[in-house]
């Protein structure tokens, strides 16, 4: 069977493309890239309005068409269920898909005010005040979870569907330079140095700068 | 083992509850509700920024605690695989996802130009332009879905967890008088007449009045 291909953005900036990426590695199934133009209307509009779309990220593989990130991870759970995609205890499940959920429906004013921009750093960078409770949620989850399975992922020793959702987030609280507590600094270090992540982020980082000027609209 | 427990909020506005409990009745599970005041934030949050909260709709059952509806649909398609709560056939699965999950983080401008009110009925309702391109992707996916997999309900003869995604959207079309083509006013009228469409929207219209002061900040 032919390779399936996975639909992205820029590397730099989509934050939901780098999620269906990464879960396509965790599953270990063999993938091409289709990188959608930037000028495309589409593109703008996930990268502008920071919400997935149709078209980014999306993984046809033979007959399916799957286009949201929580259902490639789903379908990626059915066709490789060793992945350790979703975590094999039914209550812990349930608990990686509600912390999943909440990323992919919710944080609205975090995903505006900090968005996902790996090339840059910033060490003063101003934090929108409406950003604080979703920063003081996340960090809430991630401390819960990593107290309660172990770590130092957020469902144990492997990366989770969780980890894949919370990834941009990690990437971000670094870019801008967001202070945490000790057990959410250890994470984001997990997160950063996971393989596939670090691959990611160097790609991110010689990626050509065609998209000037959606920085100035951010 | 006790009966499960679904918290919700409001049944005439809060549209994440509603998908949360056609779910849970679409299993057939033993549960019974739980009402959140109307007067706690997170309540308040829920309804008028229009997204799902931690605690709305929230389903614990034994040790499980579920809080977002789609983790939520995927807890209760594994513990009552034979509900039809997810489609039998892998791309059919896919495909249902992806368009649960486009519901699920996307149509925001849908949701907040025309908030879930099942008592109300406008005829004349000035629909802000930026929720048509909502409304016309969202009737796109309902076309697509009856054509492929013969209707009634978007995947078939049977409701599914897509049906319970957009069921507060045909409740919102029919509030506002939305104009719709032959083949999507059918599909409102199917899901509006599906029994625990109508239990709900029964007990909505005679729950009491104590949101008008949200009504004023919709």
């Amino acid at each position: 069977m032919a390779a399936a291909v996975l639909t992205i953005s820029s590397k730099n900036y989509s934050s939901w493309s780098l999620r269906g990426w990464l879960l396509c590695k965790m599953a270990g199934i063999d993938f091409t890239e289709k990188a959608m133009p930037i000028d495309d209307p589409s593109t703008r509009a996930e990268l502008l309005l920071l919400s997935p779309s149709v078209l980014v990220p999306r993984l046809e593989d033979g007959e399916a068409k799957v286009w949201d990130t929580l259902a490639i991870a789903e379908y990626l759970a059915e066709i490789r269920p060793d992945s350790g995609i979703l975590p094999g205890d039914r209550v812990a499940r349930a608990h990686c898909r509600s912390v999943s959920g909440e990323m992919h429906s919710g944080f609205a004013n975090l995903r505006s005010a900090l968005p996902m921009n790996l090339k840059a750093r910033y060490d003063r960078y101003p934090i929108f005040a409406g950003a604080l409770p979703d920063i003081e949620r996340v960090t809430a989850i991630w401390r819960e979870c990593l107290a309660l399975y172990g770590g130092p992922f957020l469902f144990g020793k492997t990366p989770c569907m969780a980890d894949a959702m919370y990834a941009p987030v990690c990437a971000r609280f670094e870019t801008y330079a967001v202070p945490l507590d000790e057990t959410c600094r250890g994470y984001c270090r997990t997160v950063l140095a996971w393989e596939p992540m670090a691959e990611w982020t160097a790609a991110a980082r010689t990626e050509p700068e065609e998209l000037e000027e959606l920085e100035v609209e951010f």
